[in-house]
Formats: structure tokens, sequence, C-alpha cells
């Protein structure tokens, strides 16, 4: 069954696509500006403030916040606590996700110890790794695996998500394995694309697009700004 | 001059704003597509194939390359290589750019040994950080300097772009510095915002947040379903 009616990856979220990769990303960033209010000491905040923060206009954070539902009241804006309720639990993040690492490489071991995904509830439980040297080892607690016992792992673990952190060559294996013990949602850091069947979610992390963006506007200034 | 007009840094690149964020993370990941493709020995590709590869449509693949004057014969489909050449002159990846990494703990250190950054012509050249058992030493023949020292290392080794990979409570210290030292540039992966003077361009890598985006859609995924 994981191997039939494998697609490109850009369609993989077609049954909630009503709400757009972008939004989430803006509710995931409005979600951190609450939390810099929330310690800041602010109770309410507007959308124009909210807008600010975030480098958007009022009428987009109304927008998004208008897909789901009724958020704050009119002219008083939102109380800074129940929009982040409330955003968090649209996200998802309300609630503890027990993530699988694939991959204790140098890449792999800074994920690890990223502490931004605890913090939203997503617990790394198990690693795997098929370095005989790490197998039977662990880091901070967790166990490391052979990647031969990953559907046992996953399963015994309630393991929902997948972190990819193995070589491009390797990438798609690691991935064929994740979802074959039953993950359906995988992050994955090589460049290399991978396939996956459908309903399973996959995301791609990739640095050097970034630092491209920021080349591509280097490059770019000097011509535009001669226009 | 660093203090004055800082600004939500969604607005930071309206000089080019003529060419969409999107599309230059597209552009990025044809040229990912093509490499791959040249290195299964293909020589042509039609916008038919590249669309499939990167999982959106023909129209697209067009419409982002139409922006930057033509491409390939009607009919005939683009040459890899000489697709490849000017995606990369656009991205301007086709030269090196001298880098600075800022902060040399977990991520840091995970970064400065990403391969792919000097794949695409991104060379850390000099590395900041605050910890004095670390300033003097040096990583890979790349020095580790005290942030003291950042205008000067910055101007003598040419560098245009900087990486910030501290805590979120030294980002807008270190953005800071690099701004003072002339960098225009800066990818930023704490957490915390910061602000940035007119003409300076900065980029978030956000990894909670794209695991955010994966547990929205798990979550949402039954809901969903059931309407």
């Amino acid at each position: 069954m994981a191997k039939a009616q494998k697609r490109h990856p850009k369609d993989e979220s077609r049954a909630v696509k009503a709400v757009s990769d972008s939004t989430i990303r803006r509710l995931s960033e409005y979600y951190r500006r609450l939390n810099e209010m929330e310690e800041e000491g602010l109770e309410m905040v507007s959308s124009k403030e909210l807008a600010l923060r975030n480098g958007v206009t009022p009428a987009q954070v109304r927008k998004d916040f208008s897909i789901f539902g009724k958020f704050g009241r009119r002219g008083q804006g939102y109380t800074v606590r129940d929009l982040k309720g409330a955003i968090s639990g649209i996200l998802g993040t309300g609630r503890t996700w027990n993530v699988a690492l694939v991959g204790l490489g140098k890449i792999g071991a800074a994920l690890f110890h990223y502490k931004e995904f605890r913090k939203q509830g997503f617990h790394i439980v198990a690693v795997f790794d098929n370095d005989p040297a790490k197998i039977g080892g662990k880091i901070e607690e967790v166990e490391i695996f052979a990647p031969g016992r990953m559907r046992e792992v996953v399963q015994e673990k309630g393991i929902a998500i997948g972190i990819v952190a193995v070589s491009g060559e390797a990438a798609q294996s690691a991935v064929d394995q994740l979802v074959a013990a039953g993950v359906q949602a995988i992050l994955s850091f090589p460049m290399r694309r991978v396939a996956v069947p459908q309903g399973v979610h996959l995301k791609y992390v990739n640095m050097a697009v970034e630092m491209e963006g920021l080349s591509f506007l280097l490059a770019n200034a000097g011509r535009r700004r001669s226009l």
C-alpha cells in the first residue's frame, strides 16, 4: 500500500487545501507575536497592532481570522490569551505530538536539540540511525534504534510525525520506512525531492532556498534601483 | 544610521517586490530539479516535465520564466544547461558570496557544516561567537572572532551576507552588529523577530513553523474528511 500512487509533494494536502499554506504560516507567526505580547504584559490587541508586528495589513489579519469563525469583538480587538488559544487549536499545537527523528548526523543532532520543537509540543521520542556505533545508545534519555525497528517503535510510542535528516541519497528510503511504519506527516531536510503515497503529508525545510532569496535581492537591488 | 527607520521585516524587499518571494522559491526549486535532470543525463526538458517534477502546473512554469524574458523555444522545450545558467544568474548564485556566521552553538555548528550552502556559492569565511573559549580558534580553517571585530572582518573579507544563529535574546544585538558592519542581507534562525534599517534584507528560517504546518494537516484531516 505504501508503494501505491506516489505523487509529487505539492499535492499532498489537497484534503485541507481550503486553507492555504501561507495562511497557516501567518497563523504560526501571529501566534509567536502573541506570545511576545503576553510576555510584555499586553492583554488586548487590535488587528492593526498584530498587522504591524507581522508586516501585513490589518485587512489580511481580519481575513485570516475570519476563515475560522469569529474571534474578538468589533472595535475592541482581541484578548491576547483567547486568540492564542484559538490559533493553537487550529494549528494543532495545543497538544503533544510524538516525533521520530531519522538520521543523527550534524543536522539531526542540531534538530534534536532545537528547543522550539518541544516548546510547541513536538516531542522527539525516538531516534533512528544506521550507524552501529550509535544504535542501542541514547541521546538525552531518548533511545537510538536501528531503522529496521521503525514500525515496531512507531506503533509502540504512538509516533505521528517523522523528521528526516539523512543524506539526499538516503532520503527516499528513510521516507518509505516512515510511511511503511504508519507515519503520516514528514518534515524532510535533504535537498532531494521524495515521493509519498496519497494521504501522507510532506514538507521540506530548505535553508539554501532562503539564502538564494537573499542573493537574489542583493544581485538585483542595484539593477532595480537604476530603472 | 543603523538605528534610523527600523521597519518590520516583511517590508524589507520592496525595491524588488515586482518578483514575489514565492516566484523566487519556485525558481530555486526548478534549479534543483534541473540539477537532478542533468545528473540523469537529460539535455532537454519541457515545461510539462518541469511542472510535474515540481508539483506545479505547466502554465505556472511558463509564467515564472516569462518574467525574466525568453527562455527556450516554442514547442521544443528548454535546454537543461542553459535554463540552469539563466536561473542561476537570476538568483545570484552564479557567483560566490562571502558569508559570516554569528553564533557557533549547536545550530550554528550544524549550519557551518551544511554542504548545500557552499555548493550554491555561499562561503562561510568568518565565524563570530562571544565564548572566550572559542574566540581565536578555528573551525575547518575558518577563524572564530569576537563580535567586537565584526566591522573590521566584514570589510576585510568582503562579507555580504550574515547568518544569525544566536539565542532569541541575543538576536537583535547580533543583527545590529552585522548591519553596523555593513552587511546588507541577513538570514536569521532565532524565533524572535528583529528589526533592520531600510535597505537591509532579512529572512527567517523557522523550522517550528513547518512542523506546525504538519500538525495543522494532521489535526484537521479527520475534521475535513467528515464534511
